[in-house]
């Protein structure tokens, strides 16, 4: 692929946190993106050269961007594969990864019978179609079990622990599983949660190093590579990865989450949790902790470059700053003075207008020598906070 | 200093790659760029959020950019130091470097002479108004001279050696001397050159790691840290950067050019040549080789954060992309697959729509486990090249 001053362009559904971090790997590389979102201003505008403002499956705004970019790709599952599918063969604009890909991923039902018949790791789960689909399966698979809505879940929306057959209708509501039905899991009692960036190229895969992720409210707050377990148990976490990545169709990165479980007599047990078929919060510590962040390796694996190095910089911790708010309120983040002088951490501010309750905000990340730094992530991401602003005035008007 | 969706935003006069390099910087910090470049498109104007074009000194332009950000920088040395503090007075906004601090740079003789006054160690000089002076100075400081216009070089513009007497009249034509004169200085036989990339913050400053750089042509082409000389010069080297920062107004971060010069029975000497006001091609390996960049540390620098850790990763290699046609053509960079499979190099490309004989177009850099990668920097250079493409006509049209 030769470059040349505006090519090529990525076009890319969704212009979150994620898109503006892809815009920030692909300029160095000469790749420029533009992107569709329905918020006006959204985080990834200033960085990509142009923002379509419209719905993640609007017809009109999809043909626009195919028609800006020399290949299209998605860093939301809410993509419509269908209205990929059309578009591309409208304006001959590829789609990266395959929207076949995205289809399978987004149907948690699908995902989880994919990945089983290609003979993976995953905990036991049943199809849910009513509440006394959820009672069998809870018989099945011993209460409590976790209850997923097939379609539309994203950061643990969507997702509930059910502790008795009792509970089977408040659940299905909750996770508004109407529209498309559910699955139940058996709720896995793991040791830890791991993840791992996986990357399809041209005719090449690579994985990135094992991350451990930590959660809380199914949010995922830390990440730390390499995961603090045995160096067994990460080789088997990146074959599980690699053995993902070959059920997968067209080029991207993948973020992989899996659960680690003590096993009885064995060496601890490595289960598929979720997939998601593009760069990942998971992967967020390779900006600085490897040679190719996940960023860079997906825009250069759907542009068709070759996959960069995905080695490992030195031990990296990485932590999330979320909304901390009682209620949404215009975005200022106080503290940076603070917590950039008092430790090596990297700040990335995703520039939100409007701070939320456990919104995703912005991350810092510190590169250690012996093990992840994961002391002076936190003490960055607490030296952090909000405004309280209500007013949304800001101190300069332009 | 508080961060919002949109603040804070620096203003920067010129919009080519180290505007481009310093926009990139500043977006995981959550800080905008707006530049101001007479060229339209300029490389800076993609991932900037704004570029308003106009030449450098244009009143009604700097009096816009300062309208629109927090502060003002500039990112290239014709800036004008009056515009610049006469705008600053009209709209309160602050600019960084000093206005000051750019006039002493800008005039080589005046440059010369803050620094000799200050005691720091420079070749011989002397100030040159005609070919008289230029022979008078000649005699004094031995043939062959070096003479360089004092004002408007760049890149090895305006400056010439010259081997005698005979030769006056021609070099100071050849160098354009005839607006400002002249400065004439004692060619240094250096054993190597160095540089020093230094920061001035609010109340603190820092120097990275000493470069070892090689030019051609008066061109730069490789850097490399550690300087491949023995650890006391490069101590005295970054002493010496210690001292030009102090004599600097102003934030923000300074390319400090230096010779390493043998001497009889000591250690090698410290020249001071010349400091660049901006970030300088010196400093281009520490986006990959230090904890923080030059570019974000301009950017912390200038906006009033605390300067970042100037810590180098591992030993680190760069090389320019230059232009190798014979005649301005339209850019178009090929080799790009191969040069990104060969090697773990890094690839910045700038983005120019125009590649014209030795311009910067974009460099290389990788970082080593036990001594500078320079095979690994020169291979991707000489694997990438520019396709002839007279006609500007591109594989597709939007």
């Amino acid at each position: 692929m030769d470059l040349s001053a505006d090519s090529p362009t990525v076009g890319v559904v969704g212009g979150g946190q994620l898109g503006r971090m892809l815009a920030e790997a692909g300029s160095p590389l000469g790749v420029q993106l533009v992107v569709s979102d329905p918020t006006p201003d959204c985080p990834a505008n200033h960085v990509a050269r142009e923002q379509l403002v419209g719905a993640f499956d609007d017809g009109d705004t999809l043909r626009a961007l195919a028609e800006r970019a020399d290949v299209l790709t998605y860093e939301i599952e809410l993509a419509d594969p269908d209205a990929l599918d059309a578009v591309s063969e409208q304006t001959g604009t590829p789609v990266h990864p395959a929207p076949d890909t995205l289809r399978t991923i987004q149907d948690k039902l699908v995902q989880n019978e994919t990945f089983a018949e290609a003979g993976l790791p995953l905990p036991a789960f049943r199809r849910v179609d009513d509440a006394d689909d959820l009672r069998a399966a809870g018989e099945e698979l011993g209460w409590p079990v976790m209850v997923k809505a097939r379609t539309g879940g994203y950061d643990g929306r969507g997702n509930v622990p059910v502790d008795s057959p009792d509970e089977a209708e408040t659940a299905l509501a909750e996770i508004g599983a109407d529209d498309g039905g559910a699955v139940a899991e058996e709720l896995v009692e793991f040791e830890r949660e791991l993840a791992v960036i996986g990357a399809r190229g041209s005719d090449e895969t690579a994985t990135f190093p094992v991350t451990e992720t930590v959660q809380r409210e199914e949010i995922l707050r830390e990440s730390l590579s390499p995961a603090r377990t045995d160096e067994g148990t990460r080789e088997r976490a990146r074959a599980v990865a690699r053995s993902v990545l070959d059920e997968l169709d067209g080029r991207g990165v993948f973020g992989i989450e899996l659960f680690e479980r003590e096993q009885e007599g064995g060496p601890n047990e490595i289960l598929l949790n979720e997939v998601a078929p593009r760069p990942h919060n998971s992967g967020h510590w390779s900006i600085e902790g490897c040679v190719t962040s996940q960023f860079e390796q997906h825009v250069r694996a759907v542009v068709g470059l070759p996959l960069g190095s995905t080695r490992r910089r030195g031990p990296t911790a990485s932590a999330n700053v979320l909304g901390e708010v009682a209620e949404p309120t215009r975005a200022r983040l106080t503290g940076v003075d603070e917590a950039l002088a008092a430790t090596d951490a990297h700040l990335h501010w995703y520039g939100k207008r409007e701070v939320r309750p456990l919104r995703k905000m912005g991350h810092v990340t510190a590169v250690g020598e012996s093990e992840p730094p994961l002391s002076a992530v936190r003490e960055a991401v607490e030296t952090l906070g909000f405004a309280a602003d209500r007013n949304g005035e800001e101190g300069r008007s332009r």
